[in-house]
């Protein structure tokens, strides 16, 4: 026997699903118009709607919730992202439940099992490492996921990410433009799609700019931490490479630069130009105001979403990945190269 | 017949029930050691556990996950207390789910009506109004739950909270110490617990310290953010009252304060010193850096999943409240009294 969906309940009853859930319970009916309550209330008898979703869940698989697993948020990346995934996600009808991994495969495993357990319809990660284990596992069992910020080397996981390596080649552009010709790069781990790709990319645009761009440009940091970024600035301002411009992995890697530069006594623009990447909140309020590459954080979790619910209608929907655009936002540790520092 | 726990089987296997579980798991087996692994599915057979939770939460009414329920996540306050959360809740085995409700009550009833039927065993509230219908409903049914920043008129449910009036009492100390005779405070939303105990307390050390304590030297804020505190402090610079340093309900409040001031051609501290609540993230890194509150972020989120797990352990503890200390923290915000501006 087929048993009624809360869609299916609210569809007949000319309501939004979300009035439907509220007045078909007994803590948040009182929220709902008495008239409506009562209408909604006699649909869900007439259509023998089963009020339990653990009990409906073990029928049809269904719960109307995703899974939105993040890797950190304290990190200030992270929230607006989670913003965009909910906007679109609640309207539909959906709701996101958040899971925090600390990076930890472990603690990502648990919250994975244990939702889908749950028998939540799908998945959006931003955690993704470019060998992932756990990822190569829910596709092959065919579970819905989309990839936010992050891709993966999995082919078949569509990703929404923002351009990495156009935003790096505006960093360097912009380098260049205030006439700096020595430049190297705060690389994030290389594990992550966002680490590599920029880093790639980085070089890339030295070569195409016509500067030098030996291995040693490119300091590769353990996490994309402030602390990450201090000792790999520190380790570039104590070696003999002399460079006046510093593209950043992130803005946290960048504020990392900041401090290394500070504890040198070195000014930044002054001294050394900064470009971060991401745009984090808060990252216009520091000082000097930072220079970095914005990304539509909250627009790639609405892009994430769409996806999803897309690929819950339509399973066999090809999978495909989003690139979106970035743009380069002028503050204030970007100035033109000293010439004293490569002199 | 009683069904056997994912805790019994780790306990009889002498393992971490997280290590039980991936054992249990078809997509996590390969993470534990194979012997390990054989052993704990030995033991899982011989005492007829079933792996599936949601079947299993049917009969038990147990699901070691708990819900913890956030207004914004992009307010920087909240990330610092959900890690504090979750270090708590991990080793005891729990799994938080965490949900944004925007501070919308029907996004938030919504979302607790869909963890409850998933049957959570007790949540974490970090949205408390001092007049919180659910909240009621909830204690009304013995749900456990824990406030965490803020608590609510309602006497049956803990909370764990800075100790707001003290942060108020010390910074009026700190601007009447650097010799400001005329202060005002620029209060964050009534409604909440937060907002309400700051401005009585920031009245009360206004009496204390012999000054100057007119309904007027308080603006109501409509909301917590930036944009309320600068419209807050336009309207206050704006009117004649005069004044040199200004107390914020919080550190957004403050930041609000901040550009206002800049709007106007004012600096700070040289013209008005300025004093934030929270010690958010990134707030030292502002400019000016702020002085402010700083609370016990990691702290009171800990302490709140602590009382949530004694809880749980002992239903029939009496509830009760904790308050956590808090310090100030003296930045570049504030400065001695600009006699120019009160003469």
């Amino acid at each position: 026997m087929h048993r009624a969906t809360l869609r299916e309940v609210a569809e007949r009853a000319g309501v939004h699903p979300a009035t439907a859930s509220r007045a078909l319970n007994a803590a948040t009916e009182s929220m709902v118009n008495a008239t409506t309550a009562a209408r909604i209330q006699k649909v869900a008898k007439e259509l023998g709607y089963s009020p339990n979703p653990i009990a409906r869940s073990l029928k049809t698989s269904r719960s109307t919730s995703i899974g939105l697993v993040i890797p950190d948020l304290t990190n200030p990346l992270f929230p607006p992202i989670v913003r965009g995934v909910e906007d679109v996600l609640r309207p539909a009808g959906y709701n996101a439940w958040i899971v925090n991994t600390d990076s930890q495969n472990d603690i990502e495993a648990d919250a994975v099992v244990s939702l889908r357990q749950r028998n939540v319809e799908g998945f959006v990660f931003a955690t993704a490492l470019l060998d992932h284990a756990l990822l190569k596992d829910l596709a092959e069992s065919s579970v819905p996921v989309v990839l936010v910020n992050r891709s993966t080397g999995i082919a078949d996981i569509p990703a929404v990410t923002p351009d990495d390596a156009a935003g790096i080649q505006m960093a360097v552009q912009h380098l260049v433009d205030l006439g700096h010709r020595e430049i190297v790069h705060l690389a994030g781990p290389q594990d992550t799609s966002t680490g590599a790709t920029r880093r790639k990319a980085f070089r890339q645009a030295l070569e195409d700019q016509g500067l030098t761009h030996d291995a040693d440009r490119i300091h590769l940091c353990e996490t994309w931490s402030e602390e990450a970024g201090a000792r790999g600035m520190g380790i570039m301002l104590d070696s003999d490479i002399p460079f006046t411009g510093v593209v950043a992995g992130n803005d946290q890697l960048a504020l990392g630069a900041f401090e290394a530069l500070t504890e040198r006594g070195l000014t930044c623009p002054a001294d050394v130009s900064v470009v971060g990447f991401n745009d984090i909140p808060f990252i216009d309020k520091v000082s000097p105001p930072m220079t970095t590459i914005r990304i539509p954080h909250v627009e790639i979790g609405a892009e994430a979403a769409r996806m999803l619910l897309e690929q819950l209608d339509d399973p066999t929907r090809h999978p495909r990945s989003v690139l979106l655009p970035v743009t380069l936002v002028v503050r204030g540790s970007t100035g033109p190269a000293n010439p004293a520092r490569t002199a």
